[in-house]
């Protein structure tokens, strides 16, 4: 695979696709979607974990909301992960996520997650590069291990440009129902965007052999929200998954 | 509040009431469901702990895809409680469902709960009566504990009568995508029938103290959905809840 360039990588989509029609598309994709995960859950061979990546304001929520919204809650878990808490930090990074990994039947909807480990704390050079050498290894071991277990593993990257981030963090600023997610690190974050490219990029080069990185434009919600649900919904797909029969109790 | 007699408590709805007007109202509390969702989320002063019991096909699990379907996954959780483990066992009967409950901002939806412990395990007599007392008290004690930390507690019993629960089971064994929710234990279960009546009838009259419980008719599934979303809405309403301003970070 040749190495993704992120600033010569489209935010936006094509020109020629028209959004109502790409809505419309969306709209059944969510349909089929929910049948999917009934039969994931009633199957119970396969787990889905979806991961989350990209910068602030990227539209990681909205992809929750709007995407994962149109399956049985009872079948699906978003897990955020923040700054880790001091017993975390005891640990090592992958311990926190792998309790949090999807058992058989269940999606898990990671939002960030451990790619953190060799973003964030790379930028800000709270590690070595040594250390970021190793944790490429150990995050492909540790898909690996999920894969080989029955669980596909979906990696989302959400492409946003320089511009629509300042235009969404203003946007933060000034709406009431909004406000609450703003946080003052987002603007200081911003003057490192260089640098997040930069991981994102050596992230995508070291971390796919297991399971590849899907890169979406995603300075349009209708565009985003529209690839993510077609991408999950042909990973399903390819599982064949049938209803079981009876089930006895014993 | 006088003792409930589930025997004489409707299983179904006001006749008067037409399906129609009822689903297209019960669409209402959906939007605003979803709205308030958003509020609790954001201004995370208050959690909600919604505890779901009844018979087998009850229909719980309909009401976490029609009702809990409404808000956005970020901010809902569904728990399952199924057997406990070994590990489990070897805790008081509370240890597993504490670590469940929702932080502030978050909706946790109890499919099944602490409450079985003093329902299939009393049914069977695995525990003696002095126990079963003391766990009321116990659970009394704990639901006030998160009360008085700021989460809302709505504790639902979905109020089935015998003659639908058979032809639920039934239909269970003869549909395709249902058969794998069946079990054969369900049928065997059904003998028990008036000693679970008698334990709920304990549960109402002995756990209501902190937050009462709602009996839900609940043979006709739009009516079901319409009276917890109704239930949980007005129970949202009444926190008065408002966007916060900007956080600053820290």
């Amino acid at each position: 695979m040749p190495k993704i360039i992120l600033n010569k990588t489209d935010t936006r989509a094509p020109k020629k696709l028209g959004k109502e029609e790409v809505k419309q598309r969306t709209q059944k994709l969510h349909y089929r979607l929910e049948e999917l995960q009934n039969l994931l859950y009633a199957e119970s061979k396969h787990a889905l974990l979806v991961v989350l990546q990209g910068m602030d304001a990227s539209g990681k929520d909205g992809v929750v909301k709007n995407v994962f919204d149109a399956v049985n809650p009872m079948g699906c878990r978003v897990v955020p992960f923040k700054k880790p808490t001091e017993l975390e930090m005891k640990h090592d990074f992958l311990w926190r996520v792998h309790h949090q990994v999807p058992e058989k039947g269940m999606i898990h909807v990671f939002n960030r997650s451990h790619y953190e480990d060799v973003l964030i704390q790379r930028v800000h050079k709270w590690i070595d590069e040594k250390t970021v050498k190793q944790r490429f290894a150990h995050i492909n071991n540790f898909e690996k291990l999920l894969i080989e277990n029955g669980t596909v593993v979906l990696k989302f990257y959400l492409h946003v440009s320089k511009e629509e981030q300042l235009q969404r963090l203003q946007e933060r600023m000034s709406d009431e129902t909004k406000m609450w997610k703003y946080n003052e690190g987002d603007m200081k974050e911003r003057q490192y965007w260089n640098q997040y490219m930069k991981a994102y990029e050596d992230v995508f080069a070291n971390c796919s052999a297991a399971s590849p990185w899907y890169i979406i434009p995603a300075d349009q919600n209708w565009y985003k929200e529209y690839l993510i649900a077609q991408t999950v919904v042909s990973a399903l797909e390819a599982l064949k998954m049938k209803y079981p029969g009876m089930k006895s109790s014993s």
